[in-house]
């Protein structure tokens, strides 16, 4: 038996007309053949409303187990309310709850793992014809209490349901025609990506492309379950939209997708003692304070025994960062400590990158082209970024879609 | 341990401000000794915008299964909110829903029956000193589905909760400050009734008075538990109030309150033939069609072997009615229905009405003294009703209620 699981998001089934597109494209699916399970969020509205009534009664968010009774809620009449949908259009459906569907995490509130999913009931349901249409979000902790996933957390329940039922597909329904190489509203011959890897969308996401949380992209990659971004406003089931699976990038060119950050601040020390005791103790600083920092660069400095350290880091940690380093207590000996809040990072994203002298050099020209300042380089097998200013962000976003050939159609 | 289930409707628990008023009052009760359960409604607004979206989704009104998912999220919401407001005046509370209290039911949706409430965890834990927040109007159905109670669902909640706890009183805190011995907007004298039977209770429900569903004081009757009809807008736990239990008459006069009701309609029948087959087959006809009867009265009709049959009903039934009696097919043979659609309904409630000749007599004499005209007269155990021109019902309800004494202070 063909399963799929179909997820929508909160812009996806936000008002009864919006459910009712929701309700058609399922229709359509199901004619294909396949055993249907639904996921979906909260209507976006409703969301909203719940946070505020939570934010309300627990201004502190210390009372996290009841504030998951009360976001719960979104997700369960969204559910029901779509099943509805589907049976005005003569369909078999029924709506389950995190509980109803033996979604078992471990009781961790606001932010709780899935731990096992029951699936045994749900898979005759759904084999049977009928559409089982799951709240997603939410789950049930060892102590019978409702537990919420936490940001994005109903793209991580149709992973983990996808996994659970050996579903062929997880087909996430959003707002977007699927990930785009670039930014559409910065680079206008930005187009959905046709095929990525796990890696790459890891990377893109980490990189500041806001597709869907890493965590649920981590899921999919360990259960290797293959992803689907399809827009859920075309009015019937897209034929375009970005599939994301294991070994993508044999099929397409190595440069997948320019992304970028505005988040960024630059921090340098100066003079500092060269070796590698200072550096360790300027990261251990940070990371005991729970700061996460991005390109680091450290090069000679004027004198011999002395460097130059350069990192970057999300702007909200900047201010902590410098009090950390300048503080005598933490006797780091910083002569000089300078904080550049005006940066931004642009990557360019793609398998075996590392290895591809050739990319990093098309991109430093490309940068260099058109007068950006490099103000940090950093590497991994599926990026190369550079922190540059960022007034220049969409400038190097576009120069960079056009240099690495992506301003082309593909296949 | 003395156990205390506390209610609080819709317009009780509407907002933040109102539900730390709630609050307030359950940590008062919590002060005096009581292990403490307290059922809620969902906000009056909210009850109101999810009854709209199943509505939207569901006009038939067919899948009743999906719009109890819908509607059972707003006591599951308000529930986990006034925990909170409790915690914020550092009691212990937590919020359970109905099937996490294991609140089971038969599975009727729209209007299930309660079968049975696990009550082991829930006693440990308000017996432990924290404060148990139950989901009114909900329940689990045998297939783990949601259920919901029905009008009146929330109030069935508490004094099922009452019973299966051996609570010592279910007090169900409201707008007003009890049941009044008469329309208090009708009667300025009107007054809360301190103390009332079962028995009283229902048949002023049934004649008119908007207390609690009669469902709900039916199951109070039959569990033994004590109620309490209390304002919640006071600020602090009122003193008066009206308890409802047994032989509450032994303590007061017999007469207790005025009730009325203005949706009735007179249908009388001319010329019916005399003898029990005639009367059995409009009766008969009537109940196939889910009408029901109230007051009843054959007089003798102009002729031998005729009669005339008045009766009276519900205004939204009364055409119905008059077509079936019409109907040829009925071979009821009447000769001339008459209707009349502006009556009004008055009653006085007490117990042991019926052997109270004194009583009726003086019903009779007061309306004869205000010149109103009696359609028709019931008596049972606890009331006596008269049928009379809906415009002559304000001047009678204020005219028995002086004349039965109810003007006076009581204690």
């Amino acid at each position: 038996m063909t399963r799929l699981v179909m997820k929508f998001g909160g812009t996806s089934s936000a008002d009864p007309s919006r459910l009712e597109a929701c309700a058609a494209l399922i229709a359509e699916r199901q004619k294909e053949g396949a055993s249907i399970a639904v996921v979906v969020s909260a209507p976006a509205g409703m969301t909203d409303r719940l946070e505020r009534d939570v934010g309300t009664a627990d201004p502190d968010g210390q009372w996290v187990d009841e504030g998951d009774a009360v976001l719960a809620a979104g997700e369960q009449i969204n559910a029901a309310l779509l099943a509805m949908a589907l049976r005005r259009l003569g369909l078999r459906a029924r709506s389950y709850t995190g509980w109803q569907v033996g979604m078992l995490t471990d009781g961790a509130h606001g932010a709780a793992k899935i731990q096992s999913i029951e699936t045994k009931a749900l898979t005759q349901t759904i084999d049977g014809g009928t559409i089982a249409v799951v709240a997603g979000f939410q789950g049930l902790g060892p102590d019978g209490r409702i537990t919420t996933l936490g940001r994005g957390g109903s793209d991580l329940s149709a992973v983990a349901l996808a996994a659970a039922l050996q579903a062929q597909a997880c087909e996430i329904y959003t707002d977007v025609e699927g990930v785009y190489s670039a930014d559409p509203r910065m680079v206008p011959t930005a187009k959905p990506i046709a095929r990525l890897s796990y890696e790459e969308l890891l990377e893109m996401a980490s990189q500041g492309t806001k597709v869907m949380q890493s965590r649920s992209v981590e899921l999919a990659m360990a259960k290797n379950v293959t992803l689907r971004i399809l827009s859920s406003f075309e009015g019937t089931v897209p034929q375009g939209g970005t599939t994301i699976g294991t070994n993508a990038a044999l099929e397409r060119a190595t440069v997948c997708a320019i992304s970028y950050s505005r988040d960024e601040t630059r921090i340098m020390v100066h003079r500092l003692p060269a070796g590698s005791e200072a550096l360790t103790r300027v990261f251990a600083v940070l990371a005991e304070a729970g700061i996460q920092v991005d390109l680091i660069v450290q090069s000679p400095g004027n004198h011999v025994n002395e460097s130059t350290l350069v990192f970057s880091l999300r702007r909200g940690d900047a201010q902590q960062a410098l009090s950390l380093l300048t503080d005598p207590c933490h006797k780091l000996a910083l002569d000089e400590v300078s904080l550049d809040p005006d940066m931004a990072k642009v990557s360019v994203i793609g398998i075996g990158l590392r290895s591809q002298t050739r990319m990093a050099h098309t991109m430093f020209e490309t940068l260099c082209a058109h007068d950006i300042a490099i103000g940090a380089v950093a590497t991994s097998e599926t990026r190369i970024s550079a922190l540059i200013p960022a007034v220049d962000v969409e400038m190097a976003v576009r120069a960079l879609h056009q240099a690495f050939g992506l301003d082309q159609a593909r296949t």
